[in-house]
């Protein structure tokens, strides 16, 4: 018998305690033990919630679960990278109990502090519903790929960005019709921001860098850019020049470092990223001996979610002790980031107004800067006053075209912040 | 420090032990222990082989690794159902050690005796390389989907067969031209049978179904088929009907059984599996709760595989136990399959004298087993006897589907074995 106790009964902690009762026969076969919700908490004891809570002890202060005696693993599903859920995960882990947890901003932020709180207490903190909803990347990278030397994650990281961008390409809408769809839909938040401005795909790749390359999670030094800057006409130029735009998480070890961002990037279509559209999530993972390895399914939503954390408690329930980032944290290591000198082919999509020497001008920034212009298309129906110019690069160092670009953005022809993004070859 | 001792020295134990050697460090760190190479074995010693050998004790007999008082773990890279593989197996399980083995055909036709005597003597069997190379599909079914109702399994786990389909496809080759220049690659052995048969695909699938429902492995009531019968007619018409052939591993649970086949079908285009091509390996496995979750890679080869069996190597140096098929010997159900009454629309491509009355008598056989056409395609150049005819039908059982193409196999005007293919949704 193992028995957990749920903080946080949102959508997926409804998903969890539907799980565990739909599947419960199984589950005990599986994992050698019955696994009994003992006790849950959440903000409002009288809300209607779409599962069954018969036979649980309710408790009003998620802290209370930590001090429960008969619990050995606590579920943390409050969310938010500080207060309560961060309060909740420390004071589980004093207790000696194990914590599994869905929270990636909370791992992103006090990651390394809590596994050194698990350490010292030698429990463990499983995760694999922080990142990717339903796809057990986690555990792929942790333990299926542990022999390899990992050269690259790349990542389709939140469903609500990949939505909008499908969505934008499919029936031409703007980002804003976009999102409003996503909205109706439920596919995102009244405030989107930390969808729509990358704040979580940043969150989930810092966890998966961690993992893939023995490093502590690093958001704090990482560009985080979002999709809200994408128009229809970068949908159409990049359907143009062969590629798809996805909001990735990309981190890639070179010979000098670190390379990790989370923005908008031109996808190749023959990639297995590039036709992972709507909602989905997708993780591609490069590792010396494996080559490229590619998981697809649902990112997000009560049911994948669950089916995440029904696998942390199942791995509990079979004694299995992991290193949450894949070593001691003493063996993690601070990897500088250096993203300033890496080097890839670029688009930038300018908005500028439509008369003479406007071209000669952004392209003697460029020329300056020691960039190379690959192509420039200047196309489309030009509104009264601007007309979109798409150049794209041969190989530059990110510094330098970010640098220029900042340049172009102060030019009085320049009517809109430009749109800059890495081409993956 | 876990010692191992490894039988047979082809591509993938030279693998193997290239992989330790080179990741040393970062397996030592991410398993905690140091993994050493006690022995080895194969046939022939004085072979040149692309690995560094020096330190590691050299048996003729590989029984006699099962016998290594300092060595705990014995990986199985011989291969073959029965001999000296088979043996070896029995013995280390029988000497309480751990075995690792990449060896489909062995598990397929043994997995549930020796399942039985790793019970016995409480150590454990770790089979990640038997399905898909690289891919980490066993571990995804048996710990990162654990919590889930298994609706499905679907794969793509034979890459020889999905190169000669993919170059037959893309460069309008018959069978055998692909196969020859598979042959050429390395892709194919000079005795292709176990691949282009189905055979090799057949033991994947019985692996993979094993672990999702709970069942024994079962090859003996399976229809299996291979891809010889198809010509670049069939790649063409497919194509037109929006349609990939895949030879696939099929598994899924119905209300009235399991359906369990591996053969040629036409998957649609926007499936992910649809878009894997050339040597790779995918794995779609549907679940109650986790949705549809796809993994792509590289199925076969010496790194890959070397890979696969490293995560095992760790997962055991770990002190990792888990039931070879994720349940006891004793929660193992006989599943009937029940194929024949199973419905689905189908492909069927027979290739027919070019003379009046032909297909009337086509379609008068259909008519009686109750089978309703939904399309006929004849054209293309015939020659000069005979000429293709594709017809696709409605749902149709297929035990109706396959009695009437045996009876159209028999009419005189039938000049070649029909083509008969089932069509996913």
């Amino acid at each position: 018998m193992l028995n957990i106790a749920i903080a946080g009964l949102g959508t997926v902690g409804a998903g969890v305690v539907n799980l565990l009762h739909k599947n419960a026969g199984l589950i005990a076969v599986r994992s050698g033990k019955e696994i009994k919700i003992k006790a849950i908490s959440a903000r409002d004891k009288n809300r209607k919630r779409d599962c069954d809570l018969s036979g649980i002890n309710w408790h009003d202060n998620p802290l209370d679960l930590a001090a429960l005696p008969d619990v050995q693993v606590v579920v943390e599903l409050i969310g938010g990278a500080d207060g309560v859920a961060y309060e909740l995960a420390q004071a589980t882990l004093k207790a000696g109990k194990h914590l599994v947890t869905a929270n990636k901003a909370l791992l992103a932020k006090h990651g390394l502090a809590l596994a050194k709180l698990a350490e010292a207490n030698k429990v463990q903190i499983f995760f694999e519903a922080a990142v990717a909803g339903g796809i057990p990347v986690i555990k792929t990278l942790r333990e299926g790929l542990a022999g390899n030397n990992i050269l690259s994650v790349r990542g389709i990281l939140n469903g609500t960005c990949n939505y909008i961008l499908t969505r934008m390409r499919e029936a031409d809408l703007t980002f804003g019709e976009a999102l409003q769809e996503a909205q109706s839909l439920g596919y995102a938040e009244a405030d989107p921001s930390a969808d729509v401005d990358g704040h979580d795909t940043a969150h989930k790749l810092a966890l998966l860098a961690a993992i893939a390359f023995g490093c502590e999670p690093n958001t704090a030094d990482m560009q985080i850019e979002g999709i809200r800057h994408i128009t229809p006409y970068d949908l159409q130029f990049t359907e143009e020049l062969g590629c798809r735009i996805k909001l990735l998480g990309v981190a890639r070890m070179t010979q000098a470092g670190l390379v990790q961002h989370a923005g908008p990037v031109l996808v190749p279509k023959h990639s297995p990223l590039a036709s992972v559209d709507g909602a989905l999530n997708a993780v591609m993972i490069g590792g010396d001996f494996v080559g490229d390895l590619t998981l697809e399914g649902q990112g997000a939503g009560a049911k994948p979610t669950a089916s995440a954390v029904l696998a942390d408690i199942i791995d509990l329930a079979s004694g299995k002790a992991m290193q949450p980032f894949g070593v001691a944290t003493k063996d993690l290591k601070k990897i500088p980031l250096i993203d300033a000198t890496s080097k890839a082919r670029y688009y930038l999509r300018l908005q500028v107004m439509d008369k003479p020497g406007v071209v000669a001008a952004v392209a003697a920034i460029l020329g300056e800067a020691g960039i190379s212009m690959e192509a420039m298309i200047q196309r489309g129906k030009p509104t009264v006053y601007n007309v979109p110019v798409v150049i794209t690069t041969h190989e530059a160092q990110k510094e330098a075209i970010q640098g220029a670009v900042s340049l172009i953005a102060k030019l009085p022809t320049t009517v809109e912040k430009p749109c800059l993004m890495e081409i993956e070859d």
